[in-house]
């Protein structure tokens, strides 16, 4: 088992032998309101849903999204959570080159192994904090099949331009190169129309889009996701390569009622800038280094090693980001959580001793 | 997609133009009690499950298990229902040639197609009632891959005995066919001692065995299932065929709480032995023959065909089986439901004039 991720509270629970609720986890990106009060009120009148099959096509869900998105109907391809969906595309485009970044999520590496596809990275530079840069077009060749891009990417917290990736879609286009685009964060970005490609589907037959309720709607333990298709058959080959029912019927009414809930999403837009600032100045005081972000979630370089192994003898999962292609054991993931657990990492950094 | 199974009561409610709920819904296997109380109340204290990611090693889970059915924790890998195992197992063996069940469920085939697999199939006799006889034996052959078995079938629920299993196995281990036993109905079972294969298991490499919690437990809405594997290395590569976090956090609850309620299984055998008495006496008097079934379902053989079409006009939803190789248009699946809806059914059929 890959168990190379954040999140990974019940491997530190066993460790520690305390109960997994006990520990504040930085390291992963979850929205910190937790499930919106709307989702928490239909799941618990809903319980039947359990019981009998889900709709396999997630009718009323696809609806949903296609409302909140101005997408169409039958672009949307909802998944078991969107690494669901990373998976099904590579069996199904049986790529045999393909690009990365570096750093970037681990999975699109991972399922791409699974098929034996050479992958070829861009590496990102610490200089310019991540940011893809001009050069990075050079990368994309005709012997390439696939490429991903996580927009904005993890665990960098940086976005790239739509103007930008317009750009890489034109030779994406012509050298017939699927172009998967990860925007699972973009919904915290604040003005999403300069970097989201949703509307440029249609546009480009290569293009897909990777979206998910996971992190902006907390719902990572419910596993919802979906794919956003300008290739109609590639969608359809992508249903085909897993069984009918893979999003359970909880999560398919949850991801219905969490699109509506408008105030939940203003409210965590706020919070989430709010205590980006509050942890960003205290890290710098500290003499962290924060790398600018527009997610849930700060990749920073700590002047020390250790620091993971330091903070969960106080109960504190940080990501330690060394396992990262590009980053080094001085560098770490957190989440932002709430003020005063965001509070509680500050103090448990300020009574290290180094 | 492939919208060939049963328990599409949404399709009929779009082309009705009612609430999918008001459909009473014959052509799924589940239990007809429902969710557990047990499970119930425990998923609605803990729906605080949805928020964080889900243990990707399903520990807690594998115990519960493993401690229910006396197997090793290290064979279980638990999936996004067994239909999820399906796919994933066929994508890690690739099978070249396979051996199905004719009629059986359609997963098997569905997945093996996404590798481009030549399926053969073992036709099943209505003279002895869909039963598997001595010749199966001699479909065995080494140019097999892979064996797919349900036991009981579906949707004949015919149980094939333990003593005849050990001979498919002695042959498929002797020719390297792996044998991929669906025991999803096994807890339904009166005596699975006699029938079911886990006691096999680390006996035979070829050997692996799915199950789920869909039915028995009636979690089809839920999503839980688990493959039992004699061979450590496969089970590593069909755990690495898919993302981490195949299994909902709010699944793996369930499931620990459903194995741990004893006197939810007791009386769901009771009620499903009682309830398939009563509909196989008054489907056996209005002239339908019953097929002998040890499932909570009944394959029955009507004198007319366009059964379903006429009581899906009464709100009733049964499974035509003509579109299941080895059955025909004057076959249907019923699965067993409430006394009260097993009534209402039997009222129906009564009330048909042909």
């Amino acid at each position: 088992m890959h168990l190379i991720h954040g999140g990974d509270v019940f491997s530190l629970a066993e460790k520690l032998g305390c109960d997994d609720k006990k520990i504040i986890d930085f390291s992963v990106n979850i929205n910190p309101l937790g499930l919106a009060p709307s989702v928490r009120t239909a799941l618990a009148q809903n319980l039947d849903l359990a019981v009998q099959y889900p709709d396999p096509l997630c009718r009323k869900l696809t609806e949903a999204i296609s409302d909140h998105y101005g997408l169409l109907k039958e672009s949307i391809l909802c998944g078991n959570g969107a690494a669901d969906l990373i998976f099904r595309l590579v069996y199904v485009c049986k790529p045999k080159r393909a690009l990365i970044l570096a750093p970037t999520f681990a999975e699109y590496a991972l399922a791409m192994e699974q098929v034996g596809c050479e992958v070829v990275a861009y590496n990102l530079k610490e200089n310019n904090n991540f940011n893809i840069q001009e050069d990075f077009l050079e990368m994309l060749t005709p012997d390439l099949d696939m490429m991903w891009l996580c927009n904005p990417n993890n665990p960098t917290g940086q976005l790239t331009s739509r103007t930008f990736l317009i750009k890489v879609l034109e030779k994406c286009e012509t050298f017939n190169i699927k172009l998967i685009v990860d925007e699972c964060f973009m919904d915290f970005v604040e003005t999403p129309e300069k970097y989201s490609l949703l509307a440029e589907l249609g546009n480009y037959k290569c293009l897909v889009i990777l979206k998910a309720f996971t992190k902006f709607y907390a719902m990572a333990g419910l596993r919802l996701g979906y794919g956003c298709f300008s290739d109609l058959e590639l969608k359809k080959a992508v249903q085909q390569a897993a069984q009918p029912w893979s999003v359970s019927g909880i999560a398919q009414l949850a991801g219905i009622v969490a699109l509506n809930d408008d105030e939940y999403a203003k409210e965590t837009k706020a919070l989430i800038r709010r205590e980006y600032d509050y942890i960003q100045e205290h890290l710098t005081r500290l003499g962290f280094y924060c790398y600018p972000s527009a997610a849930d979630y700060i990749l920073f370089k700590s002047p020390i090693k250790g620091l993971k192994e330091m903070l969960m003898e106080k109960g504190i999962l940080i990501r330690h980001c060394g396992n990262y292609a590009g980053l080094t054991d001085l560098h770490y993931r957190i989440g932002i959580k709430s003020h005063e657990q965001n509070q509680l990492l500050i103090e448990a950094l300020e009574q290290l001793k180094y």
